[in-house]
């Protein structure tokens, strides 16, 4: 099987029909049509074999949260995705690998009405990167800096629990029912699409969460800084993020705080509203069947500050780095 | 230095302005203004260490050929480039390596006033993914499925020279400047993008050449067989392929054609015509300054059929295929 055949065998077909893809993967390029008065969204997100995955997770696993966590991007903007292209490079043609990764692709594809429109497939260390595009109407697009001062800051979902299912030795006494349910945070994530979709009209300012909670927010107070001309802080009220029960189990309240903050690889959506939208804000999250919750506010004070029952605490809260020396 | 430092220092400043670009590097997504009335063409192409690259590439080298490649692509559409994202994995934070990339990248990119609009970089093996975006009037693009029996085959500049560079053990009495420039093919293809453009009313099937003429000329065949409904051939005359002298010098003409035929990586357009627009082609090719032959003929007569000098030959001519079992 050459590399042609084994395109076409595993991917041309798991493909999700859309009407604006005008030609998709066989030709030196995909042709689409995009909507008149639209922005395009793009983004690009690379896991490495080693470095952002092991073992752990199954060919099935990598494909969903490779998709999850670009797709993540664009509900971070308020776009609707539309279109996908995967440059995959894998060691060697295995059918089995192929075929699970494949088959999950296309499901995941499918479920967020998503072309794949292309991508290159070579020989090498196991790498898999995706761009995904959606689309949003112009002037609409979320971005990460428009957080003013007296904004409130939310989170959708439970944070942290992908960090915790890093942490091995802190779950050997768990019921394998829970350590299943945090590995399905850290290795199948749910991006947040129909709420990053609903809120363009009212957040400020929205990320979504991959380094983590408290290095997220810093790109939103640096960018909305800049925008704002003057330094924005930011008051967490850590007793008020939302984490799971079982976190709280394992790890105590306060503990479970703290890896909210800290953990990265949650992707739910840090987001700011005025405080004359959070009704708006609540009731969009009710309509699409996400849970928010508001965990602080934007101040004057520059740089982050956790209080924690309205006490200050010195945590650190760095996020994960690549090539931090 | 971490990662987010290290985009901003080589990348974000080394960028091509487009009132296009709405939103560049440093939020969730890129956001783009698409032309109306135009279509989106996107071509994803990888470069592995070891498979695609090996040390006589510098970091310039690299940066030109990952742009070129993709570029190429768009060209063979008929396409105007406008976006990139880069998926950039390497092994360590190497500053050197880096600014030399970011030298290149950049100059290439203003070249074709294409911007960096993204991407990701990540630590592990070396390998870079470029996602290039260009524009084509609604309708216009060129395809490999328009061919049709009696159009003539063409190809521009000259073939075979990137291949012969990889055959170290042929060159060894070849003076330093002959080297040079047939590693020049092979390290720093140069797209066809002006040509591509104005061959949009023109050609009837358009392909770059990237794993030999042989095998892309075959997808040609393939595409158009299908659109047309009917099995189509090709007749290459195989004496007329535009070889350099130093190919013909090295290896004497006929196995200089032969090695055109097989050879990859020269990103050059392949393309057909009916015959009554072939004075078209050639006018639009002075006026690009490119230059371009006529080498075969579409057929009834289904497969690649090649002659040399009116003499039928039978030469294996496939293309590199990465995953050949």
């Amino acid at each position: 099987m050459n590399e042609f055949e084994l395109i076409r065998q595993y991917f041309a077909q798991s493909n999700t029909d859309r009407p604006d893809v005008a030609l998709g993967i066989g030709d030196d390029c995909a042709l689409l049509h995009p909507l008149a008065n639209h922005q395009l969204a793009v983004t690009t997100d690379t896991m490495v074999d080693g470095v952002h995955f092991d073992e752990r997770l199954s060919p099935a696993d990598l494909a969903h949260k490779l998709v999850a966590v670009n797709i993540s991007d664009l509900a971070a903007m308020g776009a609707e995705p539309c279109w996908v292209s995967l440059a995959l490079t894998l060691p060697s043609s295995d059918r089995l690998w192929l075929s699970q990764f494949a088959e999950q692709l296309a499901e995941q594809l499918e479920h967020y009405q998503v072309s794949l429109i292309g991508g290159d497939t070579t020989r090498g260390p196991l790498t898999l990167s995706l761009t995904a595009q959606g689309q949003v109407p112009c002037g609409q697009a979320l971005t990460r800096s428009g957080a003013r001062i007296g904004d409130l800051i939310l989170v959708s979902g439970q944070i942290g629990d992908a960090a915790l299912a890093l942490q091995q030795e802190k779950l050997a006494d768990l019921p394998a029912t829970d350590i299943g349910k945090l590995e399905q945070r850290l290795f199948r994530p749910t991006p947040r699409v129909a709420l990053g979709i609903q809120l363009r009209a009212i957040a400020s300012a929205c990320i979504d969460l991959s380094d983590g909670l408290a290095a997220d927010l810093r790109h939103i107070l640096k960018r909305s800084s800049q925008a704002a001309g003057e330094q924005l802080g930011a008051r967490i009220d850590a007793d008020k993020l939302p984490t799971s029960d079982v976190a709280k189990a394992v790890l105590g309240a306060k503990a479970a705080a703290q890896n909210a903050l800290r953990g990265g690889d949650d992707y739910e959506l840090c987001f700011t509203v005025p405080a004359n939208r959070l009704e708006q804000a609540l009731a969009v999250a009710e309509q699409t069947h996400t849970p928010v919750t508001v965990i602080g506010e934007i101040t004057s004070d520059s740089g982050l500050h956790i209080e924690y029952l309205k006490s200050p605490v010195e945590w650190q809260a760095q996020g994960y780095l690549h090539f931090t020396d």
